[in-house]
């Protein structure tokens, strides 16, 4: 089938499943999450087979180790894809709910009531077991999802998805609830974006390439983030002591994600006493540390850091550090070199914890915690489908709710305006 | 000035003002929205003089009286303009209001906080009084807007301008929080539709047009309806007067609005009654009626209506009317020629009234009332700036509230994740 077909008939099935969706019973969408779960346990087996295929192709290819390791689907990470959709099961569904009542002097009754998005597209990179989280949390809310995955991981996604449509129609669901693009050729992609009016979300999540082609190419609104550029500030009134371990947590506790810190802001007055007592430990931790120069001047062996790395999300064992003299120049510097997206003050200072907060303009702005809390489970989302940074709809981790929107529903007795 | 110097300027001055305006007090903003609303009223002379130099050009170009009558600041509309300023006073600041908090059992206390989007460009037509209402909503909500009115009331939008700039700066906030696109080269438009990460927000008021050249070009998240196609369906078992009732004032009370109906859908077992009842006192309104077959052998002398005609927002005294055999076959012509903003069920049958309400898929879904209250005043949002088909960030009617972002707010005591 060409690529126009292709993605006109996922578009027509997803549009007619939405439909469908929007009145589905808690019940349905439930069964079919159990339905899935439970088929992607018992497939394992087939999984791993169509998983062997796309390995083996990637091998050839000449793909990274650790993509190779981010394609595999180990019996873990089936078995994670199960509890997660048994998870998303638990969850209150979001649909139906009434978001603000109010009843109007002339005795109409207003309700805004939440209600599915419609038809969503998820674009991402190699990790198939994101089909299955993607999958269930829009079914949850009610969305018709369009997944495109990686192209290596294309047989693996593909098995997956036979055994979610299988749950979906077991559970008297529409099979098109959940699709995949099932073509490589990256026109589709584009065929996507240009559907306004048929496609009402499109979340990317990926390298900051890709978003960035997504956003410059969508004519559908899209929700996401860039990069997470991840500031901590150590105020002049911290406790030392909870500033190290949460500059350690922040930086060292999993280097790799969006919400580790990538910049360490230290307030003049305390530098002298922080940064030659953090700097060991963080060192015995393999990191590799980049100096201002009035940091280099108390810690003279740090390499000297240079305006690019003040706005480099390294995603990995490295952190800029830089002196600043007042919390201005702390937010100064986020508003400067931040993605927006979590920064956090250590302060026993509370004006200083206020100001921090009101002009920090970030997602999450934290006092006295690590970065790495942010998060859609660790906020009490039970599960996310990703971070946004945009302002627009959902910002920070967004859960079952942020995939919703409302209609307004008025009840009147023949109320007519005058 | 060139285009490109003047749009960079607007949009450097518009991100500094956006910082300021996101602490400003609840008191500073409103002491601003009194002192615009005094700065007008005192300076109707000078608005009329520019006001006239516009309507004099407008009238050498050949502008439609219907389009001079938009134009006109008369003294009516200038007091109109003032009053909708200090009713934006009167209402709560959204800005800091917690929209949900929630104490994790780690002990982090994590509250979701609205703030402002930051950065606002509204491109409208031609009626200069949108340039002060949009000022005043903008300003409320805590966010800096860039203001892009028609180019045949520039002499109008520069001279309301500088009153509200005026007062913005005896109040103390930044001068830059409104600004006005001061060329009128299209350009101008293109490069605020670019500038992705410094424009949070394009909010386009107008003919479908416009609209749609906005959201072809944009990069920036807008928010817009194209048009209003609303519908009322008399039910089966209507109560016939309420039914004429809504059905007179939905297309009567104001024909040329969004909220006006366009197309009448009656239940078959009720039009043989309906139809000779309501006809005659359309035709005393001037309606004209545009009917399908079924229709047409009800009441012999109706127009034909076409398939377009499903489809047209008439924005004037034009009615097409169907007759449907089934609540389902009301709510597929909904979803097919619909345009998503109200539609309407006029029904004593209270799992019709369900029904409609949960598979008509528009912004509003009305039970037993007009079309016409889906209106942001109506709705007691106090004013809109507009109202949004779209599904994302918001729906139906757009005040105050949804004029913001939030943020997320986590206070910990040195907590870090495991």
């Amino acid at each position: 089938m060409d690529t126009n077909t292709h993605v006109e008939e996922l578009l027509s099935n997803a549009v007619r499943a939405s439909r469908a969706l929007a009145t589905a019973s808690t019940e349905s969408k439930n069964r079919a999450l159990e339905l899935m779960a439970d088929g992607l346990v018992a497939g394992a087996e087939a999984l791993q087979e169509a998983n062997a295929a796309d390995l083996a192709a990637g091998r050839e290819a000449g793909l990274s180790e650790a993509m190779l390791d981010r394609l595999t689907l180990s019996d873990k990470r089936i078995r994670g894809m199960a509890d997660g959709l048994r998870v998303v099961a638990d969850l209150p569904d979001p649909v139906g709910e009434a978001i603000e009542s109010v009843e109007r002097p002339n005795g109409l009754a207003i309700d805004r009531v939440r209600v599915p998005i419609g038809v969503i597209v998820m674009i991402y990179e190699s990790r198939p077991n994101v089909t299955a989280d993607a999958a269930g949390l829009c079914l949850k809310s009610g969305n018709a999802v369009i997944l495109r995955g990686g192209k290596e991981s294309l047989k693996s996604n593909l098995a997956i998805r036979d055994i979610l449509s299988d749950a979906l129609v077991e559970a008297g669901l529409p099979r098109h609830a959940v699709q995949l693009v099932e073509t490589t050729d990256r026109a589709a992609v584009d065929l996507l974006l240009a559907a306004e009016g048929r496609v009402n979300l499109v979340i990317p999540r990926g390298g900051e390439g890709l978003i960035r082609a997504v956003v410059e190419k969508s004519k559908v609104p899209v929700i996401k983030h860039y990069k997470g550029v991840c500031h901590v500030f150590v105020d002049a009134r911290a406790d030392l002591e909870m500033a190290e371990a949460i500059t350690l947590n922040a930086k060292c506790q999993r280097p790799g994600v969006c919400n580790a810190m990538e910049t360490l802001l230290v307030h003049s007055n305390a530098a002298a006493e922080f940064l030659p007592r953090v700097v060991p430990p963080l060192r015995e931790e393999a990191v590799e540390l980049r100096g201002c120069e009035k940091a280099r001047a108390i810690v003279p062996d740090l390499h000297a850091a240079s305006d690019d790395d003040y706005y480099a999300e390294y995603l990995d064992l490295i952190l800029a550090v830089r002196i600043v003299d007042s919390v201005s120049q702390a937010i100064d510097h986020i508003a400067r070199y931040g993605s927006g997206h979590t920064d956090a003050i250590v302060t026993e200072d509370e004006a200083a914890a206020r100001r921090f907060v009101a002009e920090v303009d970030s997602a999450s702005v934290m006092v006295n915690a690590s970065t790495r809390f942010s998060d859609g489970g660790e906020y009490g989302m039970g599960a996310e489908i990703g971070i946004s940074t945009d302002k627009i709809h959902a910002r920070g981790p967004m859960g079952l709710r942020e995939l919703t929107s409302y209609k307004f529903v008025v009840r009147g007795e023949g109320q007519v305006r005058t």
